[in-house]
């Protein structure tokens, strides 16, 4: 999908919500458990009611991976199901030598035709560059992401500046604002005004409201640029809004609620 | 595996060497094409033929991926195949806020059974943290790579050290060298000495050698500690070495050739 999709679907649902599609099993609701694949019925029913009020689907590839092959086919019926007006990102985190990402690439991108893959930046520009010769595919790169840990490394000065910022700055320079975007956590919402002098034109993809405890207004004000420029993503607030039979309706809510605050965020834009 | 059995193999055995399993179906020897499995038939003819002439094994999952379902298929058959006295290391290049994390070793340690799986650090100790308190599990954590991105900002300057020192040091906190190794390639021979003042008695993944084109004289030289403290890696320039029927024997053959120069330098360490 390209930017100008992207944008189109945002401005015509008045939303920027990005739902993640990280079913544990443990947490599913019980009466889904005598299903065949219960991962993939719990992710088509939240799909089924929450397709009209997001415009993104993000299933992170921990929580099929964990389950072998099994998990990988839950993945891959989930996937195809999202119907494909929705923007669609596996959150895989990953990045390699060149002769290696391109095997990713084809992966993500050919096998299962996901619009985008989020990319750990360490190993530079040749781990990121297999990715952005693909058209209407994107890189997301981990710039500030959302984790108690992410100071660590992301945040040790290089003199003048520090590492994530260094990471924004110099990826930006790999591709176009038409083919990267970067992860920048929502627990970094002070950050987010600086991090716009740095990458003006650049999607953000926004995890950490809910579970996380990150503020969406907060991200929204500093965050959103003349198209938007934004996906927030909730997948625990949404997704296990509820363990009964209901869960569906009660996630369709959370989101509501969620695109109540984008909407009137998206209003106050000058376009 | 823990590191006294590790250890024991590679002086018995008089090698570190780690093969990369990392199989593109357009390299594989033809006549291979026609199995149900392509791919797990090559990795078991390369298994058979040199199970004994080294001590570890390395697929790659983008190698697997790639090919959705099967290929993850044919991950688990190889992972199964391989004799329980090599050691195993899923280069997966993982890494993710810690309840993601739980997963990623979930889906490798539990699953799969893989002794190690390698990391990518930049999104800090969280990240790492899960894959420590498996008993006899490995967390393989980038330091140095191999490839020519590495110096976009491995090598940054903070001041007094660059960042893969600062990682190599700090995360070696996180853990002990019982259940942490690091990720520092073979084409950074120059760099290894160095390395070991840092870190002396971390074992480490030295990939590049062979098709990359690093010194595993240097690195030995360099790199090998009292209880050896290395496994280098080759994956191209063992298992592409025919690609006619003879492939598993050619395989076998270029082993041998690096584990000639690896018995010369463990003959050498003062035990």
């Amino acid at each position: 999908m390209n930017r100008k999709t992207l944008v189109k679907n945002i401005f015509q649902k008045s939303s920027y919500l990005c739902i993640g599609l990280d079913p544990e099993l443990t947490k599913l609701p019980p009466h889904l458990l005598k299903e065949k694949d219960p991962v993939f019925e719990f992710n088509k029913q939240i799909i089924d009611a929450t397709h009209d009020v997001c415009v993104a689907y993000k299933p992170n590839t921990a929580f099929y991976e964990c389950d072998g092959i099994s998990g990988w086919q839950s993945l891959e019926s989930t996937k195809a199901y999202i119907p494909s007006d929705l923007f669609t990102i596996a959150d895989a985190k990953r990045g390699d030598i060149g002769n290696t990402s391109k095997m990713y690439a084809k992966a993500f991108f050919d096998t299962l035709q996901f619009d985008a893959l989020t990319i750990a930046p360490y190993m530079g520009s040749d781990s990121v560059q297999p990715f952005l010769s693909y058209e209407d595919k994107w890189a997301i790169v981990l710039g500030l992401t959302s984790n108690e840990g992410s100071s660590d490394f992301q945040k040790l000065s290089l003199g003048g500046s520090m590492l994530y910022e260094e990471v924004l700055l110099k990826v930006s320079h790999w591709g176009t604002p038409d083919n990267i975007m970067f992860v920048v956590g929502a627990t970094q919402a002070e950050d987010f005004a600086h991090i716009r002098t740095l990458i003006p034109n650049h999607f953000l993809l926004v995890p950490g409201i809910g579970a996380q405890g990150g503020d969406l207004s907060a991200v929204s004000k500093h965050g959103l640029i003349k198209d938007a420029g934004l996906l927030v993503n909730s997948s625990r607030g949404i997704i296990y809004a509820s363990k009964g039979t209901d869960f569906a309706k009660e996630a369709r809510k959370e989101a509501l609620k969620i695109n109540e605050v984008m909407k009137l965020h998206l209003d106050k834009l000058d376009k």
